[in-house]
């Protein structure tokens, strides 16, 4: 038995998120439709988190076990054939069978876009935020630190999680201008379910002046979802990478 | 009577190029729909040159005549509000009766853009040509070279075109890579039907090997379409600016 890591990039605009549903189409559901195409088993693979409905992926991981004698590199052109455009296999590799997508991820990196123009960009439809307000960067950065370090990040996460430990370690948030676009990268242990999406939108209402920077950690210690900001669109976030 | 220029950028990914066709799409069509619901008449726009199907535009210029007591500002918001999301009016200017957006164009800049890598990007499906062999840029480079000046371009024009006059004088062709996006940039004062798109066509055969990139002076003097390379997919030319 060989267990397989794929690392694919997706534009996530036409599923309703990574995991497997009944009634929807997801990214999950197309792979594993591609896989089997290749093995001529079902086989569920095993991701190293989700994605919610129009969130994209520049590198997402899943493993899958699999006792084809097939080379990883051949594995990918196969998969490769069986997949729609907006979903590209980057790299397939042969991995130890300890080796898990979720339990072995070290820390996860997003980057959430906002296209920060009165001008939309055509090019950019469902793949960044667009946002017209001029957004103070001073502002932000001020708040977006008071987030760095571990957290119990509650008021950072959707109520609908049912995760018990809400504490997490954010290592980093860059805030990046080029242009009209604004970057945030995010660096951390582990992300909770919108956390990402709440930090930006909580960010962004900082930069409105809805919410004081310096508030940041009351908002924190409060560990109440109405404590922080709303939570911002999904197609402007990216799951960036993984670190194993 | 008003002059008004127009500033848009299109993805021409879903539209039958630029110019109004019977019974296809076309960005015209769509901008002049636009246009009539603000101003309750049927405006001709003329505009600084066609694009074929699939074709884009980062800055792409039309002026039309209104009697209309507005703004440019307001004409801008209120024709935005009519067009669809791949349509975007980046600016309106008001003009001088003697402005005119295809004859008082001094140039204008292409940007031909190729991803060249094996490993597709989903986020830019219909937006570059997708091209897996590695591109040698130094052999592109040079065979681009022998094209700056004023020529007789009729080698790098569609058998199609009706134009008499095929001298042209191309300023500049710039090649720069980034990662996996090389981008072609070409300023000339005027371009003949397909000529973009065949000069990159070629210089990628310049790449492969079937075109020596010193015979470019003697494809340019045999003035005939069969001597130059194959014409470059669409959907990675964009009309990149005009400068008036």
């Amino acid at each position: 038995m060989k267990r397989f890591l794929f690392c694919i990039s997706y534009n996530g605009s036409a599923y309703h998120g990574w995991q497997v549903q009944k009634n929807s189409l997801t990214v999950q559901h197309v792979v594993q439709d591609a896989i089997e195409k290749v093995t001529g088993f079902r086989n569920d693979v095993v991701a190293c988190s989700r994605t919610d409905a129009g969130v994209h992926a520049n590198n997402f991981f899943f493993h899958m076990d699999s006792d084809l004698k097939i080379t990883p590199y051949n594995m990918r052109r196969a998969v490769s054939g069986y997949l729609p455009l907006d979903i590209e296999i980057k790299s397939v590799i042969e991995v130890d069978s300890s080796f898990h997508a979720r339990y072995s991820a070290k820390s996860k990196e997003y980057i959430y876009k906002i296209w920060n123009s009165k001008i939309r960009n055509p090019f950019l439809n469902n793949l960044v935020w667009n946002y017209g307000r001029c957004l103070n960067l001073d502002r932000v950065k001020l708040a977006a630190k008071e987030l760095i370090g571990e957290h119990d990040f509650t008021s950072f996460c959707s109520v609908k999680s049912d995760v018990k430990n809400k504490v997490r370690t954010l290592h980093n948030i860059e805030v990046l201008k080029d242009d009209s676009m604004v970057n945030f990268k995010l660096v951390g242990n582990g992300f909770l379910h919108n956390m990402v999406r709440i930090i930006v939108g909580t960010l962004v209402n900082v930069s409105e002046g809805l919410i004081d920077p310096m508030s940041v950690r009351d908002i924190i210690n409060k560990k109440d979802r109405k404590a922080a900001g709303k939570t911002a669109p999904p197609y402007g976030l990216y799951l960036n990478n993984v670190t194993y």
